[in-house]
């Protein structure tokens, strides 16, 4: 199954425990989130006006060689989070919003909040 | 800083470029995600009702050592998305939905959807 596919087909965390497939699908897209220069990177195209940045503009944005800008590229397109295209020289690249978007959907916290409080805890323990 | 405070603190993604602090602060939060184990447990302590759930209950959805499990939530308490206490001769685990909350609203779209199609990538391009 697709990454996307995956996360669609996953409930909030709220709201029921994940299952095992769920779950490996996820963690993969969420390692991809825990490095710094990959959310760097996936903040810079993500919040860009017009939507697309050029390769170019990306690795002026940081002090480090093209190759390891083009890994870190290469492990958000592979999760999903962002997608390519050469056009002459350059290649740009552009955020897929249904992916962080249902990342977020994945993280949302019930209207209400958790039930929580003193009898809730009770019912919990026996 | 607290990673909650740079959780607080920092713009969605689609807003504008994280900066260095910001990065490594929630990159950390996002690693502890990074692995379908962690998820797993972070869905059956989010998804409880009740908003508890004790130590052997966790353990006794995995195939794991007790170990391996207290190492998972650890992990998952440092970066603050769960919290525990002690009572009696059982430890219980708590989600801490502000982090969670927080995490979710990082990732989330604006209302009306990144800019996108020929006219902005053509303002991109100058």
């Amino acid at each position: 199954m697709e990454l996307l596919e995956i996360l669609e087909c996953s409930p909030p965390l709220t709201r029921e425990p994940l299952d095992s497939e769920q779950a490996a699908g996820i963690a993969r897209v969420f390692k991809a989130l825990g490095d710094p220069v990959r959310l760097r990177i996936l903040s810079i195209v993500a919040s860009r006006a017009g939507g697309e940045v050029c390769v170019c503009d990306i690795t002026d944005a940081f002090e480090l060689s093209q190759p390891t800008i083009s890994h870190h590229l290469k492990v958000l397109k592979e999760v999903g989070l962002l997608t390519s295209e050469r056009r002459a020289s350059w290649v740009y690249y552009r955020l897929v919003p249904e992916t962080l978007g249902e990342l977020s959907a994945l993280l949302t916290l019930p209207a209400s909040g958790p039930v929580t409080g003193p009898a809730a805890a009770v019912a919990v323990s026996r």
